[in-house]
């Protein structure tokens, strides 16, 4: 199922991220994206993910659909990447989405207010 | 489960947009948070994808893990958002990063090298 | 002169920022703007140009030039708040340009090339 | 002076913008970095701003002045090259600027609440 993607991906990122950390300095470069990524530490992730927001911005603008697919895929792997950082995962995030969708009994407008409520 | 939430919203926003397509001009001000987002444009919606991409820069830098989950499920949410507008979904994601796995045997150096080629 | 614009900018700005330093917390309510940025603190400003950033970028996108000046406008204007925030100005980021230009003797490409091997 | 700067550089991106058009499509491959992104294209310009506004982000983060000063420059940098995309320049941003400063009386509240009137 497509759904387990996000469960084997946290898997393989964590894999990848406990290699680095076993890595001397400077040793990933052999390594594989990911693991180039961690070692270079967490701004080289955030500047990915400024990137790929951006990216999605313009294949939205440019209205090619498969794009847009393209672009959030990017998007949402430097996302669990990020998360896997902060030793999180993509199922927090589905865990996350799930109780607000309890709280509002599917309705949005009561989800984003209790969004907006626990935002300061 | 918790990795059935991505349909659950899926379902909810498409019905959202639904009802947005069939109002008048300015009824939607009635409806939930999805629906006024739809009724205002795409360039809402946008404009909300830069801002919960900047939120979750800030989490991360901020080092509260659980903001930062938080923070990525508001990006995540409207990027369903943006993806229904186009008629695609959660699922389509899903299916691409599927995709990407398969080609690189889970490698994702390979993975973004095959990105990389697609890119332009 | 137009040119005068960004010093006498960054006086407000910078008079601004010191009236908010003097203020008890909270009264900052019935202060200007950027009296406000201020003390909601840097965080609130970094949205700002999060936001501001994606809002050039859709200007861009809607072709309307004046919609795009006036975009750019408003992200100048809250990266002066922010470079106050760090105590440094527009005048700063001027004369970073014309070192550029002097380095580069008005050809980008070298001047990009000393950018990039700041950069790391 | 350092002011000058803006309108030598306005000069300079526009003589690049010229000898773009003018070249037959690949031959900019030997030109400057600026020509180099007005032959990839707008998306490619815009694709930058969201990156440097990113870098800006991180380095105020950072905490070092100097290294935010630096990445503002690369900011409005690209985003004189992007106005000059849409034949505009810095120059339209400075008068914006002293607009709002005009109708202000330097109230930066009041230029505010006239941005946004002027939003939607």
């Amino acid at each position: 199922m497509a759904d387990d993607i996000l469960q084997r991906l946290t898997k393989t990122i964590a894999a990848r991220k406990g290699r680095t950390v076993g890595n001397l300095a400077g040793s990933a470069e052999a390594g594989s994206y990911v693991e180039k990524l961690f070692s270079k530490g967490e701004d080289a992730i955030l500047k990915k993910i400024g990137e790929e927001a951006t990216e999605v911005l313009l294949a939205a603008k440019g209205g090619d659909a498969r794009h847009l697919v393209y672009e959030t895929a990017d998007l949402w792997f430097h996302c669990m990447v990020l998360l896997a950082q902060h030793n999180c995962s993509a199922q927090d995030v589905l865990q996350e989405l799930a109780r607000r969708e309890g709280v509002s009994g599917l309705d949005e407008k009561a989800m984003r207010e209790t969004v907006g409520s626990n935002k300061k």
